[in-house]
């Protein structure tokens, strides 16, 4: 690591200075690279990590439209020039890159994390040092991106130490972590982890971007359209077997719904169909490890040890992968378990009353990463995105939690971090602002009217 | 300090109901009740703090600016609509109050700080909890502000929980940073405390504003008008006695005019006319405290033990106060004496040849807050205003590293901490930003164009 | 007029000048000396214009709201930074005041809509020419206004000039329209006179703000909260005699409610007190002038040829003054009496049967200023703000079409004239925008790669 | 054109309702589809206007840039929400499309102006309507242009009335600008016939974005680099046969430089090589049709008339094309000819004493697009882009006047019609804006604090 990272500075000089419009149109190249591999590194995903085909294809794309997004980010990354108080003072705030960023990701996303913080570190100026954290489990398709975006680079005549990729075990990501040169270490993964990173990096002043752990609730109302309701729990609650940062974990159901929605969502439970992700029709892949399945049958145990009882699922499905079964449990709010993140398909079902009591249900786990109401009332709507609403990063009406488009920032609140990627201003975090204020006079007059000497 | 909590929670379920624009009434009021005692509060401030009076009545205008624009700012503390790629979806970027924001604030600006916060937290809708950290010296300009405040929400029947001030001991800044009522600490203070307090906040997932030290160089190119230099230098470096975290630190002196700068300096400084601060024509009271002359003190013996030489000051004024010359220390930029803040009127200077060493230097110590280059050439401002320029949060040309306007926002980067106050949008820092998407339609597109089921 | 507009111009030099942010605090001293007298001025506008008193004193509270508002932007009228895709060069997007504006307003707002545009105007730079538009009818009011703005400026050591106001007749309007000195004329009225007006600056390239007329719709469907929809539309056809721009002219009810809202709307209708606007309890004070009156009468004849059906009121009041009855006419949208603006109290009810026909007749009319629903569907809401809903500038839900706050951007499209008044980014009209690009270096690269000799 | 505006309107039904960032990835295809055809496209705009090759290419490059950057805007036409000052109230700025865009251009850019307009005005949610004015004389291109963008629209199953384009007399652009269904024209040629434009547009309640006549100067003050000037006056005043709007007209010479620069500028004239546009070396083309050479020479009557004295040039070329001599003509600043656009390769120089004059003699010009000045000196710099500086809308430094980026906006003051095009907030001109307010209590609090009834 050490190593690899003396070239880096060195391309990270070349890079932030050339023009941010020319860096983009750098990024336009890799996405149109990706495109034209669209299916390919979609299956290799699926392959690899063992999500469903759909799934793979569409993280792929989320790098492509980032790289498009990107290209016209290049051209915007405005600072701002603000009027100064003193005469013949020009106020200026400056964008500048910061060299080079650490970038730690997690075997569930291994192209679209890597996608959204790569194409703004890059278009922004930085270099890129990626990190694939823990076993090396997804590797390929690390390697097969590292390999266009290179290609890409050197055609352009570019050092193709700009984007580093190391495939390694937890050392790596430490020596990211302690490095000096990295004034920035983008970190994906568990709080528990996150939080041990964002020491390190914070001791030797460095700053962190996280996107730790999730624990999304889904509140369906009692007038909710409960078909969509239902839709959108099994795509958030089974999708990528239960291994998103944004994957529903628990289900608030109104009272006088509450049967009524439980009895559809079991239905549909009884139809997922669980086999090889790469097939058509397949929409539970295995969990991506043997550690995730043994995970989830501890999981199990500490579930029905704290009152909950499995309406659906709850095993390991016998066979050579690490499949399981897609999971309900009934349990109180207030399990300890709920609190926290068992990254598998297992979906808590609990009831509610009032919207207040659903939104203090909502609110009372350490993450605040994403969260869904199902409504039709603007004043439901409203209140659910107000002050006393959801304390999340994402807060959603009538969708899933999970499936967020790359136009707004995502990222979360609380447990979850704080950190924002993808669109709306993330792009700041990846440079270094500077206030700037030019005497273009011949006279010091003083701010706030002092007068000195 | 719980118990002082317990009201403030519940005065933040109210204060973040009301719209924001009353919330803009309230601060505007509190401005003008400040104005009304601009005179007052600033002798206040003098006498306390010891800082001479203009600066004292400058600290208090800065709070009554600061409301006024943070009543501008009530109505613009604008959320974001961004195209959402599903039709029938609206995406919304909503700014939410985060409910309490506690502030540790430090004896050197016991108003000025205090108020950038307040101000800004206020009108974002939250409830703040004020600790003046360390020893309670400057307790009077506190409880006179809080007073004030207190008349104004009790004449709006508010309860005057809304903003609450501790005058004590480490303890409470301590109980603040752990209480995981208070989403957000923004400390100001010496990087070394700031660290601690951002591990511990960061323990409970909490958020943290810090500014923290300086270590603020002047450079003086060839070409620079020295008048104005040697102005400036003066006012940064002997300001406030040293105890700004903007003061000037070092100086940087082209070789060409080294000598002539530094005779021009050593002038006006032995006319700087030293003692009582509240005195007409006095431009360098005491030091705050006889922890901070022994401070200064054992400060002349390491410079010395590093090869410092004292061109001028060095020494303490035998007299009933705090008082210690102004200093001037000739030194190399790599003692390590140089690397720290050390909190008096000491001014390291050093000599270079190019503008590429000048920077060097003013990016090889571990703080990152203020700047200044004094030049007349486009090429050498736009240099270092940008990526290969200052890695400061405030690089100036042509004025002193002290004395910022409201306007911008303030605060450095490194071991300064990566906090920003006063304007531009430092605001979000006092917010919590939700990524909102709303389906209005029937139908369930997923983001990426993904099939599921 | 020509005499006045050159110490206007001289004026002009010296305000360009000074800092925003100090043209923001002599605003600010406005903004107290109209709070000092708030009482007495809205009086004075009750009296004057007959408009009553709560609405009087809320339209002076109006300017002072602008004048808060417009402190804040004195530090906020921010240019941009763009990233350049030349090496070496700096774009910037610069807003430089405009010299002087001309602001020629109606009867209806003799406050509020000067001070929107002078605040902004002010702290953007500009000097201020008023004309108070047709028959001198309200001169008091802006006799007193400039009054208390003049004595603010010269007790800051500026010209009075800085803010000059004419109460004449059309010939001073067309001496502004005409003047080559004066690049921006804001102009509020009708239509007819606007685009005159428009012709005359445009010939000379001067540029236009123009609020013209409007013609207001509310559309009540099927699942509105009735209660709240007839309190609205009678403030917003009734409040001000009818005489505001955003007065709601047309009430578009769909049929399954139609009766029930025509018969409670006929009730309050009943039970409003017409006379003196300075008596409490008061809601319909007199038309401003007999002309208006006259124009009353005039109206409902050729209503009533149009096969109108009046339900209530149609005639004038037998008094002294210009009193006449509130009215509601049965009438179909293709009435020609329905595309045009009458300025009274009087009400167009029509019946719809879908959505889309309600918003088909909103848009049927040439004006584009001010609209409302009154609905409880999510769907319908969003519909209705969205591409194929009202396609006014003015778009509310559940709320009349008048009251608009200061912190949006106040104006409407098509014949009401696309100018913006009040919040949002209006303050851009009031400047001129320059795109800035500094070569800093030696070299000289062209944009789009191009290469030339 | 009545005919063609039918299926227009149908198609603008469909794409307004596409979301935005799908509209951005069609804008991407037809970026795509032009990229893969610049050289030929480029060769095709050089055999039919008549400008050099790398012009002409540089001209399409242009369109690829704008639809690069209009892919990132997709997803960025943001609105804002604003702090209403009502509880339960909810303020909301919205952006939709408009309908249909009328783009009416000129010969001397057929691809550029197009495409900075189509791009745009799609991403929007607008259809286009485009017509190219005056004579026929650029077919080729625009025939092109339009099949490919068809090409692109139906490969995605779209109408291909979406992007519809005219090549016709000047009754067609007549008929855009009367056309109530076309709610914005874009208009880009001379003053005189956008004035009238503007007039009829404005009298059906349309608006118009303007691109008029540019009379654009170069200043050279006496410490300027004068082989950059130099440089930068031949590029700016010989390319594209000085048919550029951005062409400079006026060279402004310090009289401590004057001889100099005019001694140099008079040696690189004499090496300009005239001759067929794409052949290599060429750097001035032909005129683009024989009534522009006629005008040329009669151009040179008037100036002759008016005192004006011909350096070099003055005369057409003998041969079959229309090509004229590269011309400097010295003459006062207030001779008329000066004050007018003559669409030709001819410079007037003129002499100036101080910074002042010489800005008095850039803004005494009707027009107001593009300017530039040769210094060195930061106080004339921030005076030049400042409140008494140029009056343009394009204000460079140290480089030409023409070849602007897409990045920032493009357009000029006064005569030149204040449109602004291309990039910074420029898209907002293709979509209306409404201030939406929603009441999702149950309460009607009225603005301003208002009791009505």
């Amino acid at each position: 690591m050490k190593k690899a990272c003396k070239p880096c500075s060195e391309a990270a000089k070349i890079w932030m200075q050339i023009p941010a419009p020319k860096r983009g149109d750098i990024v336009r190249q890799i996405g149109d690279a990706l495109r034209a591999k669209l299916q390919q590194l979609g299956r290799l995903v699926s392959l690899e990590m063992g999500k469903i085909l759909p799934e793979g294809i569409g993280e792929v794309q989320e790098i492509i439209d980032m790289c498009d997004f990107a290209v016209g980010l290049s051209r915007q990354l405005n600072g701002s020039i603000i009027p100064s108080e003193r005469p013949n003072h020009m106020m200026l705030e400056v964008w500048n890159p910061l060299g080079i960023v650490g970038v730690i990701t997690a075997f569930n996303f291994p192209c679209a994390v890597l996608g959204w913080n790569a194409c703004l570190a890059l278009v922004c100026g930085n270099c890129v040092m990626n990190h694939r954290k823990g076993a090396p489990t997804t590797p390929l398709v690390t390697i097969a991106m590292t390999k266009l975006v290179a290609s890409v680079l050197e055609k352009n005549d570019l050092p193709g130490a700009i984007f580093t990729s190391f495939c390694g075990g937890a050392e790596i990501g430490q020596a990211i972590a302690k490095d000096t040169r990295i004034p920035l270490v983008s970190f994906t993964g568990s709080s528990k982890v996150g939080l041990m990173v964002q020491r390190t990096v914070n001791e030797r002043f460095g700053k962190c971007l996280l996107e730790l752990s999730g624990n999304n609730a889904i509140i369906v109302m009692d007038d909710a359209d409960i078909q969509l309701a239902v839709r959108s729990v099994l795509f958030a609650a089974v999708g990528t077997a239960g291994q998103r940062c944004t994957t529903c974990r628990r289900l608030l159901l109104h009272e006088s719904i509450y049967q009524k929605v439980l009895d559809q969502l079991l239905d549909v439970y009884k139809q997922v169909k669980i086999g090889d992700p790469l097939e058509k029709g397949t929409l539970l892949g295995p969990l991506h490890t043997s550690a995730s399945r043994k995970n989830f049958e501890k999981g199990m145990e500490i579930i029905k040890s704290q009152g909950g009882k499995i309406l659906t699922g709850g095993s390991v499905v016998e066979s050579e992968g690490n499949f399981v079964q897609p999971t309900i449990v009934e349990i109180s709010s207030n399990a300890p378990a709920v609190k926290e993140e068992l990254f598998a398909p297992v979906l808590y079902v609990m009831k509610f009353q009032t919207l207040k009591e659903a939104i203090e249900i909502n609110n009372s786990v350490p993450q605040g990463l994403s969260s869904s109401i199902f409504t039709r009332k603007p004043e439901v709507i409203f209140q659910w995105i107000g002050p006393h609403g959801s304390d999340c990063g994402i807060v959603n009406v009538n969708i899933p939690t999970n499936g967020a488009e790359i136009g707004g920032a995502f990222g979360g609140e609380k447990a979850t971090g704080g950190g924002r990627e993808a669109g709306s201003d993330s792009w700041k975090q990846y440079m270094r602002r500077s206030t700037c204020t030019i005497n273009y006079g011949n006279e010091l007059p003083l701010a706030q009217g002092i007068n000195f000497g």
